[in-house]
């Protein structure tokens, strides 16, 4: 699959702050950028940094006044994918050592409190049917309503209230997953037929002794998606992060289908 | 500094469970491991992975039933010491890339919402000035009550509530260095003149270019702590992780300073 | 039904300090006070007020030292039962003044953010019916673990972590009740068969017109409770609040049905 | 001091819905209504009942389709007026029974957490000092944002986040006079001079034997407001509760000083 991929941030700022931007397709073996082209401002500084996991790259830029991005590329997507319901579990004890961080709570992901929920819910499944069990509760108990949650809104706040966005979706699986032992990381990424189109969000679960992308909106297919970022959670990757004072006038996503090669 | 460290966990698991376990002192350049010897009882399964910014191990463990760890080690301390005072602030867009996750906002420490606090409460500082200032304020605000947090206690509680251990000490410091762009993680560590004698935590900032131990309890001293991990904050470097139900029967820690080498 | 009532309080005060103390069965047409006693210790002060909504007393007291309580009683219970999923429903156009309050969220109780789940999980169901789907839904969720919660647990927390204690399983009905336009009311009560023996706590539902107490855990029975008060949530009925250091040295109640006309 | 009040409600529900309308001027000792009407669409069912402590009346109401809600008052005030900081303190044991339930924590008052603060920040004041030294605190320590808050935001998040608008104001003064025993409660009111025009809320403290309204915003003086209704924190005061969808599509409130007899 080829996507055609283009983002526009248009913000202000009042006072030289210092930025970080995280808005590019990753290069990595799962998808082949086959041509991008980043337009900033010009600024003051710019440095880019390696971001979570060596997925992506993190930019640091020092802005003032007016400050327009505009990011496009087109991205073959060639990563592995599998039926998830059918993956065997990892016993905790044989996870290699770079997923231990993605078993613990994090900002919006407070699984050490839903050990007793998964437990109860869905006890007896293991591995690839307890996740594709956790990812079709959240589908049938969520509605996907914009506007319904803030970016302080946890997974606990969402179990609560049985609403969100794509963030809030992927956020109550990852803590779903942890509380399971299950290393579940927050992926995002650019994917075509988002509605109202956006950046997306979904999560990443670490199934079979591999990483398998997983949408609980269903509305995107991992083999349709160009990864921007993974972390934690969505304070690991924001597209962009301001130190200081920042005002979001615009922001336009766009993603097509190229079609092509799987 | 020499440091003879003595840990003992005594744990029941009334059914096979796999632990995560971070317990021994690291062994990285800023302190050296003279000798060291954990003892286990005999296990369904033990593997080692490298641990959190490859700062000491995390070792994972099956088992059943009585499980009694015993560590016991004596380690030089050679950190470079500074008055953190005087340290000369990095701005965020020189920041190296591997410090940037310790920015963002984590389980315990939501530092997003701490930035209106700490601009108007430490306004005009910069770097070692503002640690030390927030460091100081913690000291002067809070009060060390034993028993007056739980292990999801997170740092806007104890900033309300103004009381805490070690942890809420160090996770309020950590909350506070974040929201004011300084990277911060939290260090689990040996140290002697805890009171009641325990594992302790301690913040570490990154100023000047490199990390700095800072413990905003007062209780010890960067030259006399060795570290056993490092992590967001007290999430990740829990000494004893279970993935089912465990049962502490006893858990007895001694440090003792033997002088030497600084 | 009769029920023989006895409670021990055992507490400290350091310093001169300003209680509240609500521990006596409330004299009220449901429920006959035929004898009681209630032996305080000489007090600086001590006046009695009338508790929420008139049912019972509270006592205003100014104590230093030891502070030993004791009340007993005998009650003769002759409330209106009913089976409350046969009880029809009352429009909230059509609810009297009073009760009113008892639909709004408060400290522990936080309906405000269950709406949607309420609706999801019992849409269809009206009145008694609803209020009975939801006892049971909570009685066939939750485990009931002493210790599991603490002072400051709401209903949001309870219905995550899907276990506690008392309190919690009747906060948990009160938040599920008021989402759903039913107004619900905390009721401290004496109540024989609680395991461990302990004041206890409960629901109220007014439903079909009149006030309905329904225990969630299941412990006690509407005819064998003696209301001490009640209020929005147990923050309003603690049996002892004090206003400064007070250190509980122990507690203990009896509770024993002596049978007759129920 | 004559007030002149108007407000416009517009709304639309989708289904016939339940509203709780709580708007007009109450009709009290301390403030003459001198002429008023509340113009609303022909509904299914109106009813009125008493509003909280008998001040004021909240309308039961059945609607369907646009809403159209329009009032209009002149309202004389003529309360006593005292500087606060003179007021004597009422010690605890000494208060009216009908006050204890405003010493209480509350959905958004959660002041069984603001013990240490208060007492560490506010220790040796006493009564109305002690109260205008806490509204001064949040007069000097928060800024007045619109659309900084939500509206589930707690006096907890307001003191971390230190902005708000009128309603964050007021809950946290009362969470802190709460915290020091001080029965606090929440006054929906009209006031001229509040910017942008809008309903306006307020604390109302106990002080000296009477309730005292209290602006920490600054933006009101209490000669100068006509009081809607009370309660505990803006969950009883809500000027429209519906149980059911609502869409707000416009609401206008105008406030005019006439002058006139203090």
């Amino acid at each position: 699959m080829r996507l055609s991929v283009r983002a526009e941030l248009d913000y202000s700022f009042a006072a030289p702050t210092d930025l970080l931007l995280q808005i590019e397709a990753a290069a990595i073996p799962e998808q082949i950028v086959e041509d991008s082209s980043l337009l900033l401002p010009p600024c003051a500084h710019v440095a880019r940094v390696a971001a979570q996991d060596d997925i992506g790259e993190r930019i640091w830029i020092r802005a003032e006044g007016r400050f327009l991005a505009t990011y496009q590329a087109t991205v073959t997507i060639q990563r592995l994918l599998a039926d998830i319901a059918t993956l065997p579990s990892v016993p905790p004890h044989m996870l290699p050592g770079e997923t231990v961080a993605y078993l613990m709570p994090s900002r919006f992901c407070p699984s050490d409190r839903f050990r007793t929920f998964v437990d109860a819910e869905f006890g007896g499944l293991e591995g690839g049917a307890l996740a594709a069990a956790m990812r079709d509760w959240i589908a049938g108990h969520f509605s996907y309503v914009p506007g319904s949650s803030q970016s302080d809104t946890t997974a606990q706040d969402s179990f609560v209230s049985r609403q969100g966005i794509c963030r809030d979706y992927a956020h109550t699986l990852i803590t779903f997953a942890r509380a399971a032992a299950i290393p579940a990381r927050y992926a995002s990424v650019y994917a075509p037929g988002v509605e109202p189109p956006d950046f997306h969000a979904v999560a990443e679960l670490f199934l079979g002794g591999a990483w398998h992308l997983v949408d609980a909106t269903g509305m995107a297919e991992p083999g349709a998606m160009a990864k921007i970022g993974v972390g934690r959670d969505a304070a690991d990757v924001a597209i962009l992060t301001a130190y200081g004072c920042a005002e979001m006038r615009a922001q336009t996503v766009t993603v097509e289908a190229l079609g092509g090669a799987a």
